[in-house]
């Protein structure tokens, strides 16, 4: 008897564990192909409320789902944790560290980062919201603000503690000047002795002349109105040309002013993750000037029918001629084309072009407050914010946070509390304290080292 | 008309948000006394259930409280943030950072850390569970171990990633050790496609002839039992003499054995923390030799009324000749009682001294599975499980964590999942995978630091 050889299978190798990689391995889950999935992280991150870890709503968890725990079930799927450092068209193959990974098709969606615009060095003192320890930085500066506020003694330095700058009025700015608002005005009112949190100043630039640029501007104007009826002071038309020392500089209307501030937090600009430019050199596909890698019709590359680029990393723009937004409800039904279209090859069929069907954008303001634009349907307030919670849950459906994240919400918004205000790492609030050479509670190193949390 | 000054109110200055200054500050809260409450955290720790962090149960926020939300209500009571460095028992004030704290009682309750009874080069192969960081940094080693061995193609290698050694079979040993058992054993047997998790080596080193000795022997048997049930060896008369590059030699019968193992986690030993020297320092007192002050019956400390120690600071041995154990139920006690006397004393009273009221003990094997010792009553298995449960909702219920935390349980109950099991920090999984010099998907310098989640 002569045992038959097996044909191998189909290798797909997705690089990314966000939205547009995620959806391409779920479609793929127990499809006749052997799917790669791999991410530096070994969890999924649910992006969009990222801002609620930055202000000590949620925990990390809360918003994560382990990518083993997804895949648990999809015998073909694979998870890798590395970092892809060179992609091979010619081999078609993957490198990370020392493994290399052989791929018949590619998937790379590894997102984007915040720009700085060529001012890398603003990007210390004005951290962008990306990562869980972009958010528990964030959450560790915004909270070590009102402590060191709360010591210290000289009014003008207690004013820059107090005052908050965020800048960019996109969806994450908007929820985190709002959130930050509620913060100050709310939350922590009881909770200090020697300051009045409701003396802090939030301020939100903005570079166009309207936040939410996204949505429709009647909508952006009840968000502005909702801000600022918060406390939040919005500037638009603004340009920021300088961040040092703890002062933030902007122009508007060809006016500078310089505002101290002690916490400045960036939600502008976006550039795409540093391997669309590791393929594009190797490949000889263009770049958008954020780095996106330009995509054809079918989100392949030119002259690569089985490299695909999705997501924030992708510069789609074959619908209206504009590049669709970096969002999530875009990588989703990237991602799932895609899982598609690679299942139809292989009985020789194909697709056509990719369609993004427009699911509306939203932004949450606060408790009670948000703005939901339908296209058909726009509703602000209250209903708009419970449309806000019901869309975010369906997302969240798919994955095993939903009812801890919906009971922490409810909680929340019960009892006004933000339980998850932990100021962890960097010795606890370094920024704030003098330091302190006589170690007390803690005598080790270990202890002492810079951690974050 | 002269208005007649008013005396100023009796200071009472807390070092320390564990349980023994909380609840001291607690009792105090609207008393008619001025409260100042020190911490270099800003939220308390509920330490009992940090190993289900550190096994990625429960997230940081879930067992911790913000220590300003704790007493937003009490105006009488003042959160510090800062480590105290110096005390000066004759000027009667505290020093931390440039701010001088004056102070008419003094409670000194900033607890104790681990042991590594001289050989503090084990700490950095070997950590313990004493912090937020700790177990953050546990739950990273674990995680990363199982990461690793699926990539790991040696089998001598592989075999080292996939054992775990704990060192130290009191409750926090045990706890982890059965944690590890069931996240091997059940919750990731289905997550890999390399490697068997079943194949896990848990050992579990004790210096005594029985794991639990704080309770009674029968029911160190039952826990021994169910734990070797799950999975995990038990070494008891077993010391460790050398951790050094990812070996770990103990000796047991005079026979020294070497056990390669890729995470060693340590839980033995206690060691009181370094304010205790500097109070020894400048008072006289003495200390015992794990480094804990030697208390008066009432608390205080020889030859000072106004100063106690109170907590896993304290040697207390005035109620059977030996020094009360460092566990949460006599910290709690030592706050109340110490918070009641200083309210006597205002008025010319005082108390008889402290005795404590043990309440039994208790630890954690797995799900449905744990020891009770009530003394009058013992329990085990499921019973006990429930019972544990219960003991710790009744803790918790003083803090607003209470429903998250029961929330969160019933469901890791029933799925079986554990959703925290996040690896963050130090570039994902450092410590398993070679190193990568290209990044790709994190492009920025601040996201290559070392960074702990």
């Amino acid at each position: 008897m002569v045992a038959l050889e097996k044909k191998p299978l189909h290798q797909v190798v997705i690089v990314g564990g966000g939205f547009g990689g995620l959806y391409t391995a779920k479609t793929l889950a127990n499809a006749n192909v052997d799917v790669t999935l791999i991410d530096k992280r070994n969890f999924h991150l649910f992006q969009p409320l990222l801002y609620q870890v930055a202000t000590g709503t949620l925990s990390p968890a809360d918003i994560s789902a382990p990518l083993r725990s997804v895949f648990s079930k999809s015998k073909n799927t694979k998870v890798l944790l590395g970092e892809v450092s060179v992609i091979d068209p010619k081999a078609q193959q993957v490198i990370l560290g020392d493994q290399i990974v052989p791929y018949d098709t590619l998937i790379v969606a590894t997102g984007a980062n915040h720009s700085y615009f060529g001012k890398d060095s603003w990007k210390e003192t004005a951290p962008g919201l990306k990562t869980v320890e972009d958010a528990i930085e964030m959450r560790r500066r915004i909270f070590s603000a009102f402590e060191a506020a709360e010591q210290e003694t000289d009014p003008v330095k207690r004013r820059a503690f107090l005052t908050f700058v965020i800048v960019g009025g996109g969806p994450t700015g908007v929820e985190l000047a709002g959130a930050i608002a509620e913060l100050a005005y709310k939350t922590l009112k009881e909770d200090f002795r020697n300051i009045n949190t409701s003396e802090a100043k939030i301020l939100l630039l903005q570079g166009g002349d309207r936040i939410l640029p996204h949505i429709a501007p009647e909508l952006s104007k009840v968000a502005a109105e909702s801000l600022q009826k918060l406390g939040v002071v919005i500037h638009t038309l603004t340009r920021v040309t300088n961040i040092e020392n703890d002062i933030v500089t902007f122009k508007q209307n060809d006016e500078l002013t310089d505002i101290a501030s002690k916490t400045i937090l960036w939600a502008a600009g976006v550039q795409g993750s540093a391997l669309g430019k590791v393929l594009a050199e190797r490949t000889d596909v263009e770049c958008d000037f954020s780095g996106r890698v330009i995509v054809e019709p079918d989100l392949t590359i030119k002259g690569y029918k089985n490299i695909f680029v999705i997501g924030d990393l992708a510069n789609f723009s074959h619908q209206n001629g504009k590049p669709l937004p970096g969002v999530a409800p875009v990588a989703k039904q990237q991602g799932e084309y895609v899982g598609g279209l690679i299942q139809l090859r292989l009985h020789g069929h194909t697709l056509p072009q990719f369609h993004y069907t427009d699911v509306g954008s939203l932004a949450m303001i606060g408790q009670n407050l948000a703005v939901v634009d339908l296209g058909f349907i726009k509703l602000t307030g209250f209903l708009a914010w419970v449309f806000w919670l019901i869309i975010h849950i369906y997302f969240l459906i798919e994955f095993d946070t939903k009812l801890v994240v919906v009971f922490q919400w409810a909680w929340n918004y019960i009892t006004r509390n933000r339980r998850s205000r932990l100021i962890t790492g960097k010795e606890a609030f370094l920024a704030a304290t003098p330091p302190v050479n006589n170690s007390s509670h803690s005598p080790t190193k270990e202890q002492k080292q810079p951690v974050k949390l």
